[in-house]
């Protein structure tokens, strides 16, 4: 792990000076941290002069769409090979997807992350654990250099910042993330509106697939560990997508003294995506990886073929191993 | 309305220092501001070697025995006058209830307040409406004397910033708020901490009868007005509590495309308490008053004779007068 130190930073400057054609990358299925540092770095190194590309070959996530996406992002795989790719929120090619020979074949590279390094991919590396989100390194970045934030910047990264904490309620939350904040909102935007833009976005569905997951939380009897299960039926009955259930986990394990919650949607007749979250009592992680799947420590997801009634049984006889219930 | 300015901070000060025997008050249904304020108000002025009681003849809400209220606050009305009496988050006497007498009695006074100004009391008087939290305004008068801040002192006033602003969602949120929980979390305490305090309480109870309010949501054909009802029996057959509905008001609210946020709820046989929420679109506090109720603009309450069904007919034939349904 690199740090945010001075020399790190002019490191990384060393190598943007270099260049004039960049394209800037970011992981799949990116969250608002890839999005918004993307779009933050994509325009402070245009208002330095440089032909920035920034491309994402998949649509971005609905919620983002006041961040102009559509405007900024590219969904072509470039022909040419960049002059400098930048890679954003991950630390190797291959998180890429469709852009992951362009990234590699680039002469130059820079990687921005926040993450466990997985490589040493990148002319240049700046990456921090201790950061909230990648945004954090992207706004060291253009403030180490002057570069004017401008409001859509200032908007795109307190994004990151607001979804990457959980509007500031994730421990990954330190004083350097809320002073970064308060500097970005003097540039206009604020946490309030985006809070309402990123979390005051249910469907009626999805709110009336939530009541069926809440109703179906049971609870192991010493109180610690909470599940919910919704089946293909709900999904119908509700008209709801699966993406309508982001968040619900969140919301079994707001159920006092909890320290794993868990979900259990059935995907597709006899497949079941299993989401796990734990407060620190159990490894969620390892107990995922039991049964197949991978993730964080504290969050962490499997697919289970069979029934939901299985899956159920699996799940939680595996949870026994790691937690007392 | 005053500043924060050193002026305003010096003549509080001087109030402080001419007194010895102070009792600090805070309105009556204290809120987590309230309680924060005054419990980190009474810990520094301690230090500054004064007698301080923090009083309050109510029972505070279970969430916040994380600050040690039961230590902290003593519940008998004092006998003698104190010498100085402090009103925190209000700025009348008549709010502190059974402690109206001692506060109006008290040869001195000071008023520390964020809300719009009601009276002229006080001899000294630090009130912000541009402070998110009465919290900032303790903060701003420990920081002018340079009063060491102890962890316990930055909990309770992280506390009060973090609830006063909804977890930095709310719009009173600005670029000082952050700055002063970025201070306040370098003495120790943690935002994720206090969240997950102050919100990841639900009683399974709780979660059902959310379970059962969002199956009940409706909304009006434009889209712009949602709500929701619980009867008592709603209550009877999940086993909650009326203060387990905290916050329902803003799950609906939290609905795409939706303007005002109805619950109606079943308080006693034939008495249904209704809760508004608006996000500027209709002034919803016109339209409680108009039924009888009250409150500020964007949140306001009433209180309607009749069945759930009559009040909910009322509550929309009074809408459809504010606001496009």
């Amino acid at each position: 792990m690199t740090r945010l130190t001075s020399d790190v930073l002019d490191a990384a400057w060393k190598v943007f000076d270099g260049a004039r054609r960049v394209m800037v990358a970011m992981h799949q299925n990116p969250d608002g941290d890839a999005l918004g540092s993307a779009i933050a770095l994509t325009l402070g190194l245009r208002a330095l002069g440089k032909d920035v590309h920034l491309v994402c070959p998949q649509p971005t996530p609905e919620i983002y769409d006041f961040l102009r996406p559509q405007e900024l992002i590219e969904s072509a795989v470039p022909r040419e090979t960049p002059e400098l790719a930048v890679l954003v929120d991950c630390d190797r090619p291959e998180r890429t997807g469709a852009l992951s020979e362009a990234v590699a074949q680039a002469p130059y590279s820079v990687v921005l992350d926040h993450h466990p390094p997985t490589s040493e991919f990148g002319t240049a590396r700046v990456t921090d654990e201790d950061c909230a989100a990648t945004a954090e390194v992207v706004y060291s970045l253009l403030r180490h250099r002057a570069v004017p934030v401008s409001y859509e910047m200032a908007e795109a990264l307190l994004t990151a910042l607001v979804t990457d904490t959980g509007g500031f309620r994730y421990p990954n939350t330190r004083p350097r993330t809320l002073e970064i904040a308060a500097d970005l909102m003097r540039q206009g935007p604020s946490t309030a509106d985006i809070a309402q833009k990123v979390y005051d976005t249910r469907s009626l569905a999805g709110l009336k697939l939530m009541s069926r997951a809440l109703d179906s939380i049971q609870l192991s009897p010493n109180g610690h560990v909470a599940w919910a299960r919704l089946s293909l039926g709900d999904y119908e009955v509700t008209g709801a997508k699966p993406e309508d259930t982001e968040g619900f986990v969140n919301m079994v394990h707001g159920l006092k003294g909890v320290d794993v919650a868990v979900i259990l949607r059935e995907e597709a007749p006899g497949s079941v995506r299993v989401s796990f979250r734990s407060r620190g009592g159990a490894p969620v992680g390892r107990a995922a990886e039991a049964l197949g799947g991978g993730g964080h420590e504290l969050a962490a997801a499997c697919v289970l073929q069979g029934t939901l009634d299985e899956a159920e049984q699996r799940v939680l006889e595996e949870l026994k191993k790691w937690t007392e219930f």
